[in-house]
């Protein structure tokens, strides 16, 4: 056991995959839930990814050894605000949030003291949504990034890597900003030009998406109240992108207007190396 | 049966899967492939994909009813054009290039009298590439273009859609024009998007991609020998495509910069609507 009680802010896939990993590693006595309605909570309790809805804000603040908050990124930092004034000394408060900087410079000045905030990042997740995706082993084998700041309680980062280790995920440490600019390579812009792709193609074209279509835009399908948050607030890291793209996809085009294989060939052989080192 | 012989020409992953559905359906007494090289053929043989390996060019296209070219699309028309005048009268000739225009345009004038070329792409294939990645299921429930013009013998078009239906394929009558405008949208100018995507990832961000970006960038891993003369050959209809995708990044930057939140989401929702129509 490392916490007596766990609470989970937003029961949705990732809150809810939390729930059920933690209830079945037995990592708390008990984990509550606290959802946007009766309703999200009613199925987070029959999925088994909770064992009791919170009563009110309080309880659910009061009782916690730690509160994991997996809510949409523009509701983190307002949610953190709201418990953490309720939390008993020695409460960890930790997110899931896409986005980190702008959680963590809203948050980790206003703790009460004895309450300590970590920013984390499971990098996990799927174009679904909702408690019922949600699975027990979706952390396994992925990375959570944690992003302590010279603020950051030593004793509360080692519970919180230690609590995503039990999920099998690998922890790894970076700045706030480091991560934001790296997963706007990784995962934002990606999204937007996945969503571009699909926003731009003619009904009429749709039965000649084949596989490879469907793959390159498979994340477009996420849900838009999820990702238009997470692409406001890393706005700066995903325009800083967008440049590094756009010089990329300009030296294809240049090759194409030139008629120049060899530069076609040496940018795909490029793309090819890059995407072998990741495999999957 | 619908052939006494089928020649392969070509027994990477495209040809080795028609070889091993066409003898798997007894579309043909027999499949004969030819490769570039012996081992290409022994693989192929091995695999079960042909029944025998030409010993000649002659002999691949005089016993053939049904040639279908499978090689990389800088090959296809000289290859055409290197078998059909060994072709008995009444031979049909058919190809699984990803380009039409340039393919239809460079044989169909010079075929021989009774031989009869008509042009095909499966949507069907994969980021691995390689006879042993052949499967017989490849083309099930998937589309497969044919692209007949006015020069192009009906009895031979029909001939070609029954061999793909009898692979489970659904055919789709389009002209070669129309497919390489289409396909630039949905296969041509992805790819080349996702292996920018992947090949501007500095290696120490490989930690940060997730399932997202390995969908993202999955074609990405393709082989540049088999995409570059694809790009190369439909360089117009992705160059315009270019124009469409660059049109759709810049309303999501300009929604960026303007803190526009409520556009960046009917970007991302009309993206998801359209992704959404495709499933998968």
């Amino acid at each position: 056991m490392l916490f007596d009680t766990l609470s989970i802010i937003g029961v949705g896939l990732i809150g809810g995959s939390i729930g059920l990993a933690a209830r079945r590693g037995k990592l708390a006595a008990r984990v509550r839930g606290v959802g946007r309605t009766a309703d999200d909570i009613e199925r987070a309790l029959a999925l088994g990814a909770i064992d009791e809805g919170a009563q009110s804000v309080e309880d659910a603040a009061w009782a916690a050894g730690l509160i994991v908050v997996a809510t949409p990124v523009d509701q983190i930092a307002s949610a953190v605000l709201l418990f953490a004034p309720r939390c008993r000394p020695g409460t960890i408060i930790t997110d899931t949030g896409s986005t980190k900087a702008a959680i963590v410079g809203a948050v980790e000045d206003r703790m009460p003291p004895g309450v300590h905030f970590v920013g984390g990042h499971p990098l996990a997740g799927s174009e679904k949504s909702g408690v019922e995706h949600s699975d027990a082993d979706l952390f396994r084998d992925r990375v959570t990034v944690l992003t302590p700041t010279a603020r950051t309680d030593a004793v509360a980062l080692d519970k919180v890597s230690e609590f995503w280790r039990r999920f099998g995920s690998r922890v790894c440490i970076m700045t706030p900003e480091e991560h934001d600019r790296g997963v706007a390579l990784t995962s934002h812009l990606p999204h937007l030009v996945a969503s571009a792709l699909a926003g731009m193609l003619p009904d009429e074209l749709l039965e000649l998406a084949a596989s490879g279509f469907c793959d390159t835009t498979r994340v477009a399908a996420g849900d838009p109240s999820i990702w238009t948050p997470i692409l406001m607030q890393n706005a700066r890291a995903v325009r800083e992108s967008f440049a590094t793209l756009r010089a990329r996809l300009d030296l294809f085009q240049d090759a194409l207007e030139n008629d120049n294989a060899e530069q076609v060939n040496e940018l795909l052989t490029e793309g090819k190396r890059r995407r072998d080192a990741l495999g999957g």
